[in-house]
């Protein structure tokens, strides 16, 4: 009798169960989740919605993607490539990592962005898939179902929609764009209440491509100081920015205020798809303690695993050997193309155009009053779209209506070509009064 | 004047904001989230309570960790590592890919896997961060928290751990060691109720390396089939079965259950590093309908977005180049390591090994009862590394106690060596009557 050899195996739930006639389903009804359901892309949500029509007689421009890698004009630099290659090759980087990365890959991004003012050691980094994943973490160990995060608006939309597909709610906060798009200070520090856990600031910022001031981020820093807030810092553009123009890093000036850092490969060294994302912990104060590093981060990171162990393997090499001129000639063609459409779109009547100092994003505002027949960004970039065949994103995908943002990463002989057709969209619609004036009867 | 320029803006919360001062709090006070703290993974916790301390005179010998490379005698196919020099190389894979996946890699993944029995095309494909992003993607589209969802113990624990952080509960279904790990259809059965939401299926097993026969997979579809019962069919092991039995993917005996089966290149191609994972979605009735799909599915993936790009580049040639001498190698050293497991153990006083038809996994009762001063599976591993430097997983780990769990993937030296030790320390430690029995006292 083979089950003699299993006599020494605690014998629970034995013998008969009685069937819950009660719970038998009779028909299937299966729906997604609530989650699912609070999962939100307003990208998607608005992209979607339009009618993108080309005109057949003009090729399309899509100014609209915020991956510079699909024009093809702005490869990685070739040791990126090859750092990748060596770390296949090695057949080192096959098998499982920490959940929170290499402890050497960890190393060589706390080496990276290590400084005197802002210092960094491994314990200090997680390796995440992606800068998304890492903006997921943070604000998922922050914050509980009910409470509430303050994101700049316009802003990246992805810090709202982790937030409501974990119950967590939005507080937008005006950034101002006749100051650069700096923070409207008394506005942020008007929405904090007792249920906010996180204040997110995204420097340099998707969408408006602007850089904050040494001054400014001080002042930002005094409001959460303040109010005791940590900050997610979304600096995914650090280092991204205009020659001429200065990034700081938030750490650097902050004595007190717990930072959480995100950022990754994707932007800086043009590798967007590699998922390769970090966070880094400033704590000089030890606000967040082991509670929020170990039993917070360091779990959540044990859900699904982090990062490709292919791309860690190959960070160190990365971020030592990746030769400053690639940074800088990235940097200059942005400034350039920038330069091209502020040049061209600031002459053009309805248009107010704001130039940027890094990132890879331009704001060009409508005076939608002057332009009959269309009631909002949405529906005058999608008549660019019929009409020029250009398709820049209507900003109401950031919560922020009238104004559209333009990529910068598309070839100077596109974007010039664009800005001409943008010109002549705007020349054949444009009305001098206001489509609503009186004036027009006379 | 210049904000002149602006006189279009939508002039909103301009002015003085009245300052909250209930508001304002007064001290740090950071916590993790109540999601982060509900994120527990038992083999930590147990693992990281264990002493482990090898005996300094003999070699430590990790038979614990489920990661196929961590010996190197098992690196993957040549063709897998060329695959993915090529898509770094063809610099085509770095831009974002749809969160979903490529749709030329996921045309590949339904190519590979499509039967007349069970069809796939490339819309029933979603590729993953890994096939713990699946499985968390499964869950969290078909389950609210206050649900639950039945798995299997002794089970992998991964789907506790990502269940209980979003608040759904788990059910733990018996399977009988004495049958070789089938399922108990009737305690299965017994704990469906109205919130149950999901069955999950591990086939082949982790751990216990069970192959689960035509007829008990029928049988257990019957029961999912009669409670309206959507299937997760964790099917990562999925053709890795030992030379002489047959693996039947659960979807081809399905006529209507709908049933997502994750997989993944992780341990049949001995990359799990690399985080490549894959949902397949088989729905012949449509009971998901764009509901679980469109709105479910591809939503949730746009959170985080999913797999390394190059990884996704690498899959097409991957999948088709792959030699089937390969898989046999893989198959055949993994079943000579389980013989001489089961050989050696078999005969060893106070222990019941039960042999594996696949996976890379081995479970060995004990009979604790007759091992004094070890009370339970995890005293009886610890003083196995204590003793003999070698290192089981204790079952408790998976909800189900006084077994251990070997990684059947060590160097056949070490296999051997490490069950001349455990034989060893049984021996020592073995006790003919039971501990408690009063024949000790004659």
């Amino acid at each position: 009798n083979v089950s003699n050899n299993y006599a020494f195996l605690p014998i629970v739930n034995k013998g008969k169960y009685p069937a819950k006639v009660k719970s038998r389903r009779q028909r299937w009804d299966v729906r997604p989740s609530e989650m699912a359901n609070k999962t939100c892309n307003p990208i998607r949500d608005i992209v979607d919605g339009m009618k993108l029509t080309p005109n057949p007689e003009k090729a399309m421009i899509a100014l609209s993607i915020g991956d510079p890698t699909v024009f093809g004009n702005l490869p990685t630099d070739a040791c990126v490539l090859k750092a990748l290659k060596d770390a296949v090759e090695s057949a080192r980087y096959n098998g499982y990592a920490p959940s929170i990365g290499y402890q050497k890959s960890r190393e060589a991004v706390a080496n990276f962005y290590n400084s005197s003012l802002a210092p960094l050691e491994a314990k200090d980094v997680v390796l995440t898939s992606g800068c998304s994943q890492a903006i997921e973490l943070c604000i998922s160990v922050l914050s509980n179902p009910g409470d509430n995060i303050l994101i700049p608006c316009p802003g990246f939309s992805l810090y709202k929609t982790i937030a409501l597909s974990i119950g967590v709610q939005v507080k937008l906060y005006n950034l101002l764009p006749e100051r650069s798009w700096e923070v409207d200070l008394e506005h942020l520090e008007s929405l904090v209440d007792e249920q906010t856990t996180c204040l997110v600031l995204t420097n340099p910022s998707n969408p408006c491509g602007s850089v904050f001031s040494k001054e400014h981020l001080e002042g930002i820093l005094k409001v959460a100081s303040k109010h005791c807030l940590p900050i997610l810092a979304d600096e995914i553009y650090g280092d991204m920015v205009f020659p001429g123009c200065t990034y700081t890093s938030l750490a650097t000036l902050s004595s007190d205020v717990p930072i959480l850092s995100c950022g990754g490969l994707a932007k800086r060294w043009l590798v967007p798809g590699w998922r390769m994302g970090w966070i880094l912990i400033h704590d000089r104060r030890d606000v967040f303690g082991s509670e929020v590093r170990s039993k917070g981060l360091v779990k959540l990171t044990q859900l699904i695993l982090g990062a490709c162990t292919l791309v860690q393997g190959a960070l160190e090499s990365i971020l030592q050997n990746t030769p400053q001129h690639f940074y800088d000639s990235t940097t200059s063609f942005l400034k350039a193309n920038a330069e091209i459409c502020f040049k061209e779109l600031s002459t053009v009547p309805g248009l107010t155009p704001i130039m940027p100092s890094g990132a890879m994003y331009f704001m060009v505002g409508i005076d939608i009053d002057h332009f009959p027949g269309m009631k909002n960004d949405v529906e005058f970039t999608e008549r660019l779209v019929t009409e020029q065949s250009v398709f820049c994103l209507p900003t109401s995908a950031f919560d922020y209506p009238n104004f559209f943002r333009i990529v910068v990463t598309v070839p100077e002989k596109l974007m010039v070509e664009a800005c001409v057709r943008i010109r002549l969209f705007c020349q054949q619609h444009y009305l001098p009064h206001r489509a609503d004036s009186s004036e027009l009867d006379q």
